[in-house]
């Protein structure tokens, strides 16, 4: 999986890392049980402080997405039914956007287009 | 419009000043050309610094959501057609939410649903 960090986004480099890790998954580029780097690893590899990674790490360990287990490290955890928790913060993200792009002056049916093609980007067989 | 700032979450209180009134304009709460309360009114308000609220403008105006206007202050801009820059910057705000969604064991059928609920939500008549 190839990672590209934008030093010069508006987006925090960790949010950055985070995300694309996610998006990999959703593609299936990484599976679960696959391990990512370690931390000294994957910082040295992408040019950033090891401090973004771990912040990426646990980040994505609270989110349910992956398992840091002692000495193996980083594991891409198995998807199972999503937790309500899980629902309501998704929830409470999807909510401001979608706000946004209605006053932005896109259609009800523009954004479900918009949701559609994302969906279909990460179903394409690989 | 009420507004509910919630100190103790992890999203920034400018991120949910910022989001409640995108969200309020989505519901028609407040219309093109609405006036915002001033800067100082808004902050003694809610019990926050000038600086959030001030921040939070800004934040407003780069997306186009609203204009500030020398005397009269923050007023609400008219719907246009989507910019591509703003699309595009949509897109990159979608892509890595939906991404989540799939990861954590939800379907297609179950992104696009809650999608249509939310916009479903927007769109009740006052």
């Amino acid at each position: 999986m190839i990672i590209q960090i934008d030093a010069e986004s508006d987006i925090p480099i960790y949010t950055q890392l985070t995300n694309q890790i996610i998006e990999g998954i959703a593609r299936g580029d990484l599976l679960p049980g696959d391990s990512l780097p370690s931390v000294r690893a994957f910082a040295a590899d992408l040019g950033v402080n090891m401090h973004t990674v771990n912040k990426s790490y646990h980040e994505l360990e609270k989110r349910g997405i992956i398992e840091i287990i002692p000495k193996s490290g980083a594991v891409i955890a198995s998807a199972q039914d999503i937790t309500l928790s899980s629902q309501q913060r998704l929830m409470n993200h999807f909510r401001p956007l979608i706000a946004e792009a209605l006053v932005l002056g896109m259609s009800n049916e523009q954004v479900e287009e918009l949701v559609r093609s994302i969906i279909q980007d990460f179903s394409q067989p690989k």
